[in-house]
C-alpha cells in the first residue's frame, strides 16, 4: 500500500487544547467519510478507566515505576482492545495521548530511565506506532494557568512541568518525520488547518472526497 | 558482611502448601529472635491488593501483557514500601511469591517473551532479588486436587499448569546456588525441618541462638 499506517497521537501538556483538536480532526476526517475511532490514555478501556480513577485521585503516593507500568498495563489494554482492531478494519485511530506522554512524563519528567521505559514499550507496542503525531507545544506557565485545578499532574512543581516540555520538544527533534510541533496558543481555527493539511499531504486521497 | 541477602522466597502452584511453609518459617526465625517480614505477592501492598482483586476475580479477559505489567506494578509497590525497607532494617523477608511466578506464569505458561519479561523486572528489581528460593514441586494434577475452586488461575488448562511446572524446574536448574526444589509431597514437618536445615546452613548464626 505504501500509505502510512492510520494511526495519529495528539501529544502536550494538559491545558494545551490537543482533546480539542483530537475531537476536531475526528470530525474533519469524517466529513470526508472516513471512519474514525477517537480514544485516549489513560482511560480508554474498562482497566483504564480504573487505572486513570487511581493515578489522577490517588491519596497515597505512588512509586515512579508502578505509576509507569499502571500507564503500560492500560495502554497494552488500549492497544488490544481498541487500537489494533480500529486499525486491521481500516478505521484512522486518533489518540489523545499515547506512548510519548510516558517518556515525556516519567522519563524526562520524574527521571526513569529512558532505556528501561522503551524496553519495557517494545514488548506492548510490538510495532504499532503512531505515523503522525501533533505535539502542542506550550510554556508551562501558560499551560498551567489555562487550567483550573482538573487533576493531580496540576500539582507537580513547574520545574517539572519544564523538563516534560523539554522531553517533548527533544522526542521531537528525534523523530521528525513524525512529530509536527505547533505553537499550542495560536487560535483554534488556525491550528486545525495546519493540522489537516499536514493530514492531507500524508493521505492525499483525503483532500479528493 | 558475606551474609546473603535476608530475602527468602517461595515458590509453586496454588496448592503447593507454599504459604503454609513460609508462615512456619517466619515463626521458627521469629523464635529465633529475628525480626522477619512475612509478605506476598500479589497483595502485599495497598495497590497490590486492587489488582489482586481484578486478576483473581475479573470477569472480563485481560491480555497477558496487561496481566503481567500489573503484577509487575505490584511489585515495584512491594519492593518500595515492605521489600527494601525491611530488609534496610536488618530484617528477613519471607515472601509468598516474587518474581519467578511472573516467569513461570506469564513466561512459560503464557508464553511471554522471557527477556521482556526479564527486562521489564530488571527496572523493578535494581538489583534486590532473594538470596534463597524455595521450589515446593508438585505435579499439577496433584495441586489441582487439592483445591477447592480458590480462584481463576485454576480454570487453567492442565497443559497450563504442566507449562509452569517446567518453567518453575528450568528456572530452578539455571540457578542452582539461589533454588532450593523440594517435593511438596512430604509431610509438613518434613518440609519444614529441610527449609530450616537449609537456612541454617546459609545464617549459621541462626543455630546458636
Amino acid at each position: 500500500m505504501g500509505e502510512p499506517l492510520r494511526f495519529i497521537s495528539f501529544e502536550g501538556p494538559e491545558g494545551s487544547g490537543k482533546s480539542t483538536q483530537a475531537g476536531r480532526l475526528a470530525a474533519w476526517l469524517r466529513a470526508r467519510g472516513a471512519s474514525v475511532t477517537l480514544t485516549r490514555e489513560p482511560g480508554g478501556t474498562l482497566l483504564g478507566q480504573e487505572i486513570r480513577s487511581w493515578l489522577l485521585h490517588r491519596e497515597e503516593p505512588m512509586g515512579e515505576e508502578a505509576e509507569f507500568l499502571l500507564y503500560s498495563a492500560d495502554r497494552a489494554e488500549h492497544l488490544r482492545t481498541i487500537v489494533r482492531p480500529a486499525l486491521a478494519e481500516g478505521a484512522f485511530v486518533i489518540s489523545d495521548r499515547f506512548v510519548d506522554s510516558s517518556y515525556a512524563y516519567q522519563g524526562y519528567g520524574r527521571g526513569l530511565d529512558l532505556d528501561w521505559l522503551r524496553a519495557v514499550s517494545a514488548g506492548i507496542l510490538r510495532g504499532v506506532l503512531p505515523s503522525l503525531t501533533f505535539l502542542l507545544d506550550l510554556p508551562p506557565e501558560r499551560g498551567l494557568a489555562r487550567l483550573a485545578g482538573r487533576d493531580r499532574l496540576e500539582g507537580e512543581s513547574l520545574e517539572f512541568h519544564r523538563r516534560v516540555r523539554e522531553g517533548y520538544r527533544s522526542l521531537a527533534r528525534s523523530e521528525p518525520e513524525r512529530f509536527v510541533v505547533l505553537d499550542a496558543e495560536l487560535p483554534a481555527d488556525e491550528l486545525e488547518n495546519r493540522i489537516t493539511r499536514e493530514v492531507i499531504s500524508r493521505w492525499p486521497s483525503l483532500s479528493g472526497s
